[in-house]
């Protein structure tokens, strides 16, 4: 028997043309894109093409391409659409945010363990650049028990100025409970406001967010994972509190505001002084057709609460298998699933699927294997992949 | 009578359907894509997606990308593949080199008065995050008379540590002598070896290019103008001999070494240790079609010779025109001829231009208009350029 939303499922994943062999479990590295994104592309770049390609009319296009970008994303993520910056991608985003702090030698830079290995370099290279201290606190082991919020606490420090973590770690799929974590800050003797840097590449197109009342200072973001854009686009949300104290770093004529005869008389009064110069602009038409997709199929609340059905689904059948471990002990909060095989050969596991159409990925800290279940997961697709597993 | 190039041009420009009823002169601002880049890049993007989105296979197959695009620039400027950096555009590639130099208070960067602003900003943010000092030398002036090298020799100081300059000056066409800047940079006693920044945006794609020869130290450019490829991808060249002396500063995945467990432990090896992280993966194939398509008109230097030979003839007609004062007054040594209309109206005339499909722009200072000569322009754009600025 085939119920209603089933139907309903497989008639929206008509949208998604490289989804119908596979068994697709990657959508915290990337999304498939709808065939109406990738259309919106084609046709954004023969209109500029058209126009121009370097016109006038090119000019106010692309102005407009991107204001309306930045408008589509401020409303998934419920804030003032002058707090957008658009970026190339998370890591973009996070170094704005780093780099564009005002550091000085013996400040305190807090990391957790679960980050991402280019934003832990880019937090080392500024330790040795300002002389600032960084550490990290042991969030890994918190999946289970314990408290990440007890634990960033402890290792906070009176010179500590940014906290950097992920909203949903990328790793163990654990969601970090982000108010509790910013009172803890807040609350916090610091000499300094203690800011903090969210690095959001598994939870934007997932949660149900209102940034605005989360009061992150830098949330930052790619359009390419769960939302099903392109890659190439990205953001980073700014609170409009901390946008003063944030110094643009990278700088084009995209930053800055000029006079008659261009000479630069300022940064541009909103999120745009953050972003560079020239970027592939036809893309942006294809995010906003992503996103405007994924709400015909249900609303982010609905859609999260099918993330969490299936993604318990595929958890408690990995459990029920002999050979499999997942790493979590209560089922997800999320789409990740991460779990081990006993005996490992986890790359030698994710090369079996993958000649099969499952695709999934291994993750190296913890070692394990890594299944992203969305909204668009079919139980087939999840039972493609436990049987696979089973035979493996 | 219709000599054999002007057929061979023709028969040419189909690959450009966008040049089809357009009189093109913004190639300095962005240059029409060949249909054949344009499939390409959609070859590409369904290749990724089909592979995909995000699998091992598309891991190797971003890999391979990104190799092939470093090789085939790499063999345009004849430079080695592995001193290439991919960046979004050439102003990345410019904040690459200006924040990655270990900047002491007290340290001098020099600018020429023809830099593009966003440039002159990142410039003017480094002086005030590092206390060094920042000048401008008048090259502006040395259009028609003075020598640019002398002038910049007077500029530097003991101190000084950066040179920053375009290949082509962007306002007036001027083609800066690097080699022999470079010689007096070098000849200079100042307290460190003196680094040159070269803004290429101008130069790749038009001026045949041995970097290796030159000696530049870093040379940023973009595809998407001369070379006609898509926006959103440049690159930044940095000699071998500079590399350990330029730290990374906008750090991801791509720019970093890890061990078994994912954590990092050091730089790539080569230019890959200043990009970033995602980009749009599927312009590179763009790109690269654009890059070898131009080879099969003719060699560079044939190219060169014959945007020379356009650009002088635009320049002499419009020097004919008694209302235009040409800011040169000997032929272009490249594709820009800049020029000024009595009694101004230079926004009113590339407005008034644009409605009749004639694309040039207004540079802000000098106050003027600057049409960009290729090696792809007609004979009957230019009758349009000079007949409707004489209309006007």
């Amino acid at each position: 028997m085939v119920s209603l939303s089933t139907t309903k499922l497989e008639q929206y994943r008509q949208h998604f043309p490289y989804l119908e062999n596979a068994a697709y479990f990657n959508y915290g590295g990337q999304g498939p894109m709808p065939r109406s994104a990738i259309d919106a592309i084609n046709q954004a770049q023969e209109s500029l093409q058209k126009m121009g390609p370097f016109s006038s009319a090119v000019n106010v296009w692309m102005g407009e391409e991107a204001k309306q970008t930045r408008r589509a994303i401020a409303a998934e993520l419920n804030i003032p659409a002058e707090t957008m910056t658009l970026t190339e991608d998370v890591s973009v985003g996070c170094n704005i945010a780093l780099w564009g702090i005002d550091w000085n030698a013996g400040d305190h830079l807090l990391l957790t363990d679960c980050e991402h290995p280019g934003i832990v370099a880019a937090a080392y290279e500024i330790q040795r650049r300002f002389k600032i201290e960084v550490s990290m606190c042991p969030l890994k082991a918190t999946l289970n028990e314990g408290d990440p919020v007890a634990v960033i606490n402890e290792h906070l420090r009176p010179q500590t100025r940014l906290v950097v973590l992920s909203h949903i770690l990328w790793n163990t799929g654990q969601v970090l409970p982000l108010a509790a974590i910013m009172s803890a800050c807040q609350g916090y003797p610091s000499h300094h406001p203690i800011r903090i840097l969210v690095d959001a590449a598994q939870s934007v197109g997932v949660l149900p967010l209102n940034l605005t009342d989360l009061g992150a200072d830098f949330y930052a973001f790619t359009g390419h994972k769960w939302w099903c854009g392109p890659a190439g686009v990205g953001g980073l949300y700014v609170r409009p509190e901390a946008r003063e104290s944030l110094s643009p770093t990278f700088i084009g004529w995209r930053s800055i505001t000029t006079n008659s005869s261009g000479t630069p008389t300022g940064w541009q009064p909103d999120g745009r002084r953050y972003e560079i110069a020239t970027s592939a602009v036809p893309l942006y038409a294809g995010l906003r057709d992503a996103i405007a997709l994924q709400s015909t199929y249900g609303t982010i609340a609905e859609r999260y609460q099918q993330v969490c059905d299936r993604s318990a689904d595929l958890w408690q059948r990995l459990r029920a298998v002999p050979t499999v471990k997942c790493l979590r002990s209560t089922p997800p909060e999320a789409g990740l699933v991460s779990f081990q095989l006993e005996g490992g050969k986890h790359s030698s596991l994710v090369q079996a699927l993958e000649s099969k159409g499952i695709f999934v990925r291994t993750i190296l800290d913890p070692d394990c294997v890594r299944a992203c279940v969305h909204y668009l997961t079919t139980d087939s697709e999840i039972n493609r992949l436990v049987e696979a597993i089973k035979e493996f």
